[in-house]
């Protein structure tokens, strides 16, 4: 039998998949564009069509004989098997799993795509020997994922992990989920972007103007890159963003205690210059001193967590894998 | 062998003890005062004590042969079988496991009083036949507890489960804890009667007056009683509060999606008056309409829940018994 497992990380605008060998390295990686909206039926054909391709371009594989399982992290609402809904897929109750063991003749597991980063970040990134582990990816929004005891926390129903729509500001701002106060509307890329275009617009002779040259080109990193400069315009910005992200990891720690919290996203290659004060502010938000025992680090693995965690999610809460282990199909 | 297991829950007024057949049915219970702060091998003893008064009272029940085990619920921050930390018992690394090993020769447990009490409501109250539920406790602080596929999460230093302070309200309120803005300082009955008797001097012709008599004596119950007398101010009282809490609720469900949420303490007496629009506000703050799985329930067992809870973990979680498995001592 095979010892190489694919992951696909199914995502709004790109597919991306890897074929990940038994030491969890990624030997392959191939991508192509979701074209989403449209029919589940469609997308699986191309995941199953992109998984034939990595098993050529890896040296031609042997998708019957080397290939143990196919992971897929998807978007959305995830229970047994089966995307419930995915609003940027345009997805609902499509039943991915069944459709790819058709196509593929393999077990096929599907995973929420912030768990199975999450689950990838534990088993090879910066979570490597640790159980437990939380990430809070912080991207257009604020996305994450659970993993307890070397397991992913999928909850009863498939939502569980929905670390970006934690209340953090009770009637505070408006979140892109339609609520108030999430720590999304605080913490994502695309709030920070925000709290700079406003500062920016009400210092006009701020550094940030030096560092963006306009409103339209201000990034994740252009308060930082400021405050870098010196400006105390674009350091106000920058604190008051990390003592939002400190409330929602303390609550995040203050509840389930990880060894490892993990901070991904483009926000996080500002690497210590945002981790340390975000350890400081967080270790004055918990509970007990003797809560400061999770650690708080960076992810490591970058956009391949999505695709390492869904193959090496293969084998684990082997329920889900249920149609591809009794379905018949051809791979090739 | 036995088939009898003891359960104590060790709270900063009383000692609540009770012994717990293979039915997990309470048979006999027994408590003494606490007298904290003292030394933790002063407490042990009164425990200890407890235990042999309990297996006559329970018609002489044999400690050595109809004893299994012997699990302790304590408040504060649990690790490895000791208490790190307990301000309201003024423990300090206290190794309640291993003192009360060597008292009684059985193998004893240790769990924070609020998992205890999750633990309790998962296998003989509210959460039967379920694998996970997290439970919120509404008393003079905001107290609970997460149960997670049949196993108490602890976290990796006993931190976790600190559902009271988790941050709703950034930089509100502050709380008994020293923050500002945790669900504690929202929506723990200390909170409650706050708010009531600020309503209550601010409107001089509320029925609360009535309710109450003076705001001395109001209590978690008076703005519910008043509400019922048609009290508008009372309404606006209860709707906030019950906001508050459905707040601190979806943050738990979008995060875990427990199958059962259960609300205990005393303001869970009021039923369906509370849980009715708490799970209409909830619905409205959930991520998606998946998510409203988790069945939202007032607990079922009271007080006796930390007890039962202690006394079923007894097998649980297996590590925690590692001194009572090897320590040798005289139960009597």
């Amino acid at each position: 039998m095979g010892r190489y497992r694919i992951g696909i990380d199914l995502g709004g605008t790109n597919i991306a998949a890897g074929i990940l060998d038994d030491s969890l390295s990624l030997i392959a990686k191939a991508s192509v564009p979701t074209k989403a909206p449209r029919p589940a039926e469609e997308v699986c054909r191309d995941m199953a069509d992109l998984c034939r391709r990595l098993c050529r371009e890896a040296g031609g594989l042997s998708p019957e004989e080397d290939i143990l399982s196919v992971g897929i992290g998807s978007p959305g609402i995830i229970s047994g098997g089966v995307v419930l809904r995915a609003d940027n897929l345009g997805f609902r109750n499509a039943p991915l799993v069944l459709l790819m063991s058709r196509l593929l003749g393999k077990p096929v597991t599907l995973r929420n795509d912030g768990n199975a980063a999450a689950y990838g970040e534990l088993v090879a990134g910066c979570g490597q020997g640790c159980r437990s582990l939380v990430a809070v990816t912080l991207g257009t929004g604020v996305g994450g994922g659970i993993v307890l005891d070397g397991r992913i926390l999928e909850g009863c129903a498939g939502g569980a992990g929905e670390v970006g729509h934690i209340i953090t500001h009770a009637g505070g701002r408006r979140c892109a989920c339609g609520k108030r106060g999430c720590l999304e509307a605080y913490c994502s890329a695309t709030a920070l972007i925000g709290s700079t275009i406003r500062a920016m617009e009400n210092n006009p002779d701020s550094l940030l103007w030096e560092a963006a040259r306009s409103t339209s080109l201000v990034n994740g990193k252009t308060a930082f890159d400021a405050m870098r400069l010196g400006d105390p315009v674009a350091s106000a910005v920058v604190e008051e963003f990390i003592l939002d992200l400190a409330t929602g990891v303390s609550n995040l720690i203050n509840l389930l205690q990880p060894e490892i919290l993990c901070i991904g996203g483009g926000i996080s290659r500002e690497g210590e210059t945002l981790l340390a004060p975000l350890r400081a502010k967080t270790a004055g938000l918990l509970c007990a001193p003797e809560n400061s025992a999770t650690r708080i680090v960076a992810a490591s693995l970058g956009n391949d967590a999505g695709i390492i965690g869904a193959a090496a999610a293969g084998g684990l809460n082997a329920g889900d894998a249920r149609h591809g282990d009794t379905m018949q199909g051809g791979f090739l």
